[in-house]
């Protein structure tokens, strides 16, 4: 059992961006928390992050995992092509945005990824992973 | 410590609604699960369903709960009223859908009352209000 | 066998409205022709008026009828709350309104209720109801 | 006393469109219908069908029939020609859709024509047509 | 004579809404000011507040006033049915906001309530209602 | 030399269509009086009238003419067909509406043929006719 | 103290606008009317018109006055450099309309002036600019 | 008798404008052929020539003429001012465009001052004054 | 084995219309290479054109061939009437344009008659008829 | 001679797509299909798939190829980057799509590419690319 | 060899406008420092401030420079006629905005007049305009 | 001191792009004046070209610059990943079009990366670079 995480751009950037907005811990302190949550649950995890769309696409073609979870940045206001992608992959898919899309600018208030996920959890910060991880955790164990 | 759980129009009849959107346990399950998620969890909780929105209004200026869940149905597509009443409270506050609005019809795509929440999760279905009360006692409780 | 006519907002001021558009009759005499309508065709009716949107959706989800008729007023051109309620119970459901509302203020043309009912009678004035009726008892009797 | 009915481009294939939407019966079940309610009813009633936008027109400007019945089919959402036409006809008119294009695609929630028609009626199936001659009679006998 | 004022939703909650907005004095400082307008200017007042869109409708309805002043807070920007109460009464009716609606959030720049009152007055602060209040005793009492 | 005169549907109404906005005229009176321009002028005019779109553009196309003068009706607000039929014939074509246009509903303020026309005159009543006649005499005999 | 007051536009022309909208009275009597407001209050008025959108810039830049009251006409609805130049003023700035601007055609819906100003007061006819004056009077006495 | 003839910004340019779309002939050329037709039918002309927008307001006013041509450049697009200015004056009013604008920029296609001038003349190079001005010679001649 | 190849308006003039759009060839050298075509693949074409749009109906409703290719012309950016004909008929259907719409106007980036065809072809030139013959007969020979 | 084909992201995923919209073949199968087409009409292919937009306009600046045929896949709808690349090599391009994009969801009707593309071959499954090939090797041996 | 510079409306308030937006430096201060550049480059330059939309126009009409560079303010966003002034002058024509348009409020976010500049240069502050100097300079004596 | 160029995609095909619009002049020549500057100047410029989205957003994260010049091509109008990058950099940031992206087609009029940069030029070809460069050496040399 391997659930992925994907970090879409400017994730790497954590701790660097608009604190009142993103708060102030940064990347690597995301990444060892989720990474501590896997050994906890003893689930593996694979935390990826890149800038670049393709890479992501590529990535979540690989199917190689029981669930998925995507913070895909501001592609997620424009990508159609990571929305199809997604959609060809028939696995567990949760949306995570740190800060609350859906409060911040006109164009951050619709995703175009959302209708290929199962659900999305935004502004949450960083616990919308973990709900995320704890969700697909219950769903993958027939808990819920 | 009390979380109050505002469930709008039409949410007493989970279990009557389309199931393919919906699923098939009633209101009457909802309700009783989180009662026990209260009790285990040694929380008081008050779950309101109205079909009204003025009584939606009301309860939230109430203002007697530490943190607020509230699922307001269609409302949340126009009801300016419930997002000003919200906007006064500065609790925490999750939007919840059981259903992900982003992937159903245009009009369902954007909550009026969402940029008045601290956050949102969509999609779900009633694991979201236990993400969300999970999420509100680790940040009641200092551990988030 | 008992038909429901939910009137809305407003409809109780009828003989007080413009009467251009609505006619001079008052809506005691709606309701009276309707009554005599009922006793005529051996029908149970029952008459429904309410300015409050939530007790529309509160009377629709009794689902203890076998039709209903609805003039929902001005709620028609914005209440997807009381349209997720008419979505929900699987009956004979006519959306009547006496003017013709495609003729008048570009806000009146779309109803977002009509989507959810079986059909639209419009600008017919109160004989509307009386066709709406016809077309039901047509229906439940299977002569149609 | 003669009433015209007027069925607009394609509503000669009834029987082969899209049975869930039209029903299973025939242009000509409707044709053979309606006369029967004419010679009932004893009032003289033309069924005319045409493809051609044009035709319509001609057929309207005529203005020997004490009322209309028109059912434009897909003209009904851009033929502002008809529309222009009926405008000028003061006869009652009435628009009659067999199917409820208010929960169809978008492009047939709007008719041009319905401004210039006293009232619509959508989504009845053949009654419809039944439900405008009855209520064309009760006006012209002056019984409503 | 009597002059009815209706506060819609939210507006019970002055004092504890955004300051730089609304100012600091409560709902309770208004209405007492008020009430010794009434009585200095020996006109009856009634002073009715609501969060529920269905009582400001049926309070409009009672048509026992010669004059009305509504703040209907958030309904003004979606509530056809207040806007059709309104219309049928005929009387002076003022649309009173204490913040200046159209300094602030796109939605709050129209006021479908505004077509059916006689006048506007916004961003004046408390003020606004006594300048209603002024306004309206001249037209009654002809020095206008 | 010949001048053509298409008038598109409707226009054979004139003298039956609203008054205030066609004046009392019939159609035969313009085109008598149309005639006898032709003749004081020794150029021959036809003058076709149609409610068919298709046979505008037959017409259009048979190009034995040295200019064109052309009132579509409604037909100038979505016949992008004849708008095409008149781009490809290389004559002086002037665009005639006795209604000034441009002071009606929203749909007559936009022309589709308008920009395939060398002009465009409006709201002159039947003079229109006489100033483009006029105006296309100078143009052929090089007077301007 | 001095508060200015500017007109724009065709204000001058009152008493021969349509009297429908703006009342019979002239330009001359409002001029009068505001002088003696003046002279009974003792505060100086500076009564400017002009019908040039600069002229209006030019005059509010001078900022020689306590409060101003601006009627700019239709420039309220496309003329953003009044608007700027009325931002840079930081004194009392109260926008009046003789009609109810939000009851006429859609362009006069949206003033581009409105944000920079303090309030707004519509379709209160010449009392408009008396209510303002009198609010005005307050708020530099500190009696609000 | 009196015509008055305003030109709007940029038309004292022509001739130096694009000769595409004005043709070659200059502004003083047109002033000078207006002049010749004034003689020629000794009906008393003034050409007024402003970039002003406040000036054409002035200029119309005055009120001192008969009937009025008016090509306000690219102000017709825009100025809400002079087309209020021209709905008060009740004389004839003829809109004139050198240019075909509805065959030009998007932004040419409306005219916001159409909707209170007589008719538009639009595309017929410099004849299109001349049109208007026999168009309004029969018209006052009582010939039309 | 019959192919029905319908050309719709102006596409008769073919060599006439705009040759950097349409090329140098005519109509009938088009009909010429088809019937070639047909006679080389043994396969009957009839080949159908009018400026009709009612006769591109009637003749797409006789259902008398194994296909259909379809270029609209101008029809195909507001003609749902075709459109509708067109889904009624279950047979292998393609749209096929000369030109590449897509690279024109804009109102000819859609075609409304589309999502009723199997397929499109834009751009190729008179090719487009061949590419689609040769398509439709792989499909029937069942060599696709 | 060469002809490159370009296909964009999620093209690879054929095969595990949607197969009522793709067909149930894979990519390879189209892989081998292409290269037997090369093989039989003598003539280079490359064939190339990227998830990478950045890829797609690096292989595209090279312009070592006759003509082009590109699938972008979603980066039709958005890819301007993509859009300028092929407008920059002028050389015979195509754009295909296996599915009838203009029947599916509404980001999908519009490509921003092509605009600079010759032609467009949407909905023909796999054989939209040997249709473009059979097209333009017509056109590279001038048999077109 | 002259260059003018035109400053719009309210640029003469620069230094009491939002400081945080313009800066401290007042327009004298411009002013100098342009006077100084002129006399370094022994370039003749005419800066020219005025309020008033007709002024500009006048201005740039008289075509008496080598080079304009231009800050229309908030004319920038609607003058139509000032932009048609500047599409008539053949010269090097630079707009310049001192605050970054396309980073404030939407309605600055469009420039009208850009379109008939040669360039555009926002958001560098005062630099702006000699950014502007420096590159007419360089153009103008080929060095470029 | 370090100053960073980013191109964008198809910038390196300068010289083979549309000529009219990007003149004449190679990458390599641009590459090679901007070398140049940075000699004469003393300042190291690093000159980065890429057609990959997320190459410059992985270029931007690296802030070890002082200042930026960014062209980013096509990205500037959807590109919300760079624009989120640019962003979070703290430093002088210039946005440079070669050609005036103001008179270009509609989708390059607004470039999504405006707002996160200090200013923008566009439109003044190469030297836009060099206007940058001078502009950023002022700034940071405090010399403005």
């Amino acid at each position: 059992m391997m659930i992925l995480i994907i970090n879409g751009p400017n994730l790497n950037m954590l701790g660097k961006r608009n604190k009142n907005i993103y708060g102030i811990n940064t990347y690597e302190e995301l990444f060892e928390s989720l990474k501590i949550w896997g050994l906890k649950n003893e689930i593996k995890l694979e935390i990826f992050q890149t800038n670049h769309e393709g890479k992501i696409i590529d990535r979540i073609q690989k199917d190689d995992f029981q669930a998925l979870i995507i913070n895909a940045g501001a592609y997620s206001h424009y990508s159609y092509a990571i929305s199809d992608a997604l959609e060809i992959i028939k696995k567990i898919k949760i949306e995570v945005h740190i800060s609350n899309i859906y409060a911040r600018e006109e164009f951050r208030h619709n995703s175009v990824i959302s209708k290929n996920c199962n659900g999305v959890i935004s502004g949450m910060g960083f616990d919308g992973y973990f709900m995320a991880l704890d969700h697909i955790k219950k769903v993958l164990k027939g808990d819920f």
